[in-house]
């Protein structure tokens, strides 16, 4: 029941993420594609199988062969909400350890700026809209009940974003490269409250690349390989934020998938034994939970933990400045996860490079809550 | 590079097909998958993992979670243009042979009538009339290069609609249950030239369930498990139709997902090693043309292999009565071709048994002929 050490990650890729009205979701992912196959020195006829992450920029598994000539072999689409990148990394790594393929490549991309769905502080055409909410509004409930149950204040969510934010003037390939104050978050326009214009991340187009191999083949591509230690993922109802019994303080998804990966890694104590994670952080609020669900701190300790959660503290969250810096181009999120996870891991991060990492966690959500699913990378 | 003998077919499932109006995506689903429960002899609390397959009737695997209550397991749609069901159930069978899994479960599902954008003989939502053109019109001028290389007649095509609507009468879960004759065919009125009305699939509604395992864990549940020998799958670009070199008369992507699957299951003849097969007849030319893509006869002896396929013929094709009769309801096509497999290869097929069968191919088209996948399953 578990991929430990099975696949490696021999090649990660990205394209600059922003709002790219200059280019096609092809141009993207031939960007990506190409930055990955030079990380891994690797010719794409190598590439035996791929899978594609989108919600809602391409359908099936021509979406990728056409813009990247990748022909004859098998592509899969895969579509999980917001975690579609990370689900469809997932299928290609049990592809792999079935032994079904040597070499596989995993791609996610999402256009929003040109959907025609577009609302401030909104994901472009996400598709809890069609429940009459948006994800601001859903995210607002829980942050309005956790400073009710807690006592926090927009001052501490703040804090996050300022976090990520500086973060990400050190990620070349980030939408934002700027750093933002507590004062500029809170004085904000206000979106849903108590959630303002910086507690949300931007609306954004992008598109991330990993190639992935059985691990026994990984140095024949490079002497740094990273290695897949295990994947989790839950799913709970769509509308998980309509069920009576719902508190709004924490994602269930997220700690079934945690806790399904941490017993495949054989992790007792996660705040120890994880190095640094890169979470989904489309809300202030939404990191400041997954703290807790991920059981890096307590219940209700959250607002303590931000310090811990700095580059330079116990636990570094979001080195790479997140979902705030990066945007949330849909399917790529989980895959740009993964490719922070293997940069570091490789000690390659420059200078958001944190200290001597060993076990780097990647945490995707999807919908309302509804889908978690946890990676975990090491040397 | 095989998945052959790893993986159980346990339970298999089907909604009635139809215009089902009366019904729910989600009604669709509880009926399938409560169908495949009493066929595996499971109860629902097993399942640890499962795979949805849609075009267009839903979103995330949340869509599959809250019509079964399939809560807190991981669940991932899968989407591939038609041949979304059987790429599902390549992915879930790949994650059991990875150890992920025990026993897991995989839907496909697809409510067209309703879409708003159904047109005669064209399936509703297909995601090729973006190109601006449909289905029936794409699938004609393959059977107009076939008549005029060939010099077949209306008449011959006629002959496959014949036979799979003769054996749909035995299908009690099929959209139709008539027979028709040479003659209704080729009277019928023309939706695209050569392609009358009884050349074309219904536009249909449905769903389908297969519940799969751990090969050596079948015999728990059942006597007379079925196995997965192999899967292929291979994608070529979008636009096949409109390359150059297209000659209408094969899809590459059939051939090549053939190949793969021969390989693994070490078929070299596959016209005597083939007991039967269940093929992707989205028009009747589309079943000519698989004979030969599929090496059961060769390059122009497709019309000559007609009688071959009949249900009491040497390797019947369509026993079911494949597309013709049950519609392409997309996301469940495919996985209602493995509950035929499955239902024949364990000799519970009753009036429409073929004799003796030892291996059932089942052959799922996608996009314009862009998308092939084959699945081989034996005793």
């Amino acid at each position: 029941m578990s991929l430990k050490d099975k696949i490696a990650v021999i090649g990660v890729g990205l394209c600059k993420f922003g709002e790219n009205y200059h280019m096609s979701t092809n141009d993207m992912l031939v960007d990506a594609a190409f930055d990955a196959y030079a990380d891994a020195g690797i010719d794409s006829k190598e590439i035996q199988a791929a899978w594609v992450a989108t919600l809602s920029s391409g359908t099936s598994g021509t979406m990728l062969a056409d813009p990247l000539k990748l022909y004859k072999v098998p592509i899969t689409r895969v579509e999980n909400f917001c975690a579609s990148g990370m689900d469809a990394f997932r299928n290609a790594c049990m592809a792999i350890a079935a032994g079904m393929y040597d070499v596989a490549l995993v791609a996610g991309v999402e256009k929003l700026k040109d959907s025609g769905q577009r609302g401030l502080g909104t994901f472009g055409t996400h598709p809890v809209l069609a429940y009459g909410t948006t994800a601001p509004s859903m995210f607002a409930m829980a942050a309005t009940r956790y400073m009710h149950k807690y006592g926090i204040t927009k001052e501490t969510l703040a804090q996050i974003a300022v976090k990520n934010h500086k973060n990400g003037t050190k990620s070349p390939k980030a939408h934002f490269q700027m750093e933002i104050s507590v004062e500029q978050v809170v004085k904000a326009p206000m979106i849903s409250s108590p959630l303002g214009l910086f507690d949300c991340c931007p609306i954004t187009d992008g598109a991330a690349v990993a190639i992935i191999c059985r691990a026994d083949l990984a140095k024949k591509y490079r002497d740094d390989p990273v290695y897949v230690k295990g994947i989790g993922l839950a799913v709970t109802s769509g509308q998980p934020y309509y069920q009576p019994k719902n508190d709004y303080l924490s994602f269930e998804a997220t700690t079934l998938a945690a806790e399904q990966a941490y017993k495949q890694v054989g992790i007792t104590n996660p705040r120890k034994e994880i190095s640094f994670a890169e979470v989904h952080d489309c809300f202030t609020i939404t990191e400041l939970l997954v703290y807790e669900d991920l059981k890096f701190c307590k219940k209700g300790e959250g607002a303590e933990f931000i310090s811990t959660a700095a580059l330079d503290g116990e636990l570094p969250v979001n080195p790479s400045g997140g979902l705030k810096s990066f945007g949330h181009p849909i399917g790529a999120t989980g895959i740009r996860m993964i490719y922070e996870l293997t940069t570091q891991l490789r000690g390659q991060a420059g200078p958001r490079q944190v200290k001597n990492p060993q076990l780097g966690l990647a945490y995707n959500l999807g919908g309302p809550g509804s889908v978690g699913i946890v990676s975990i990378l090491g040397n």
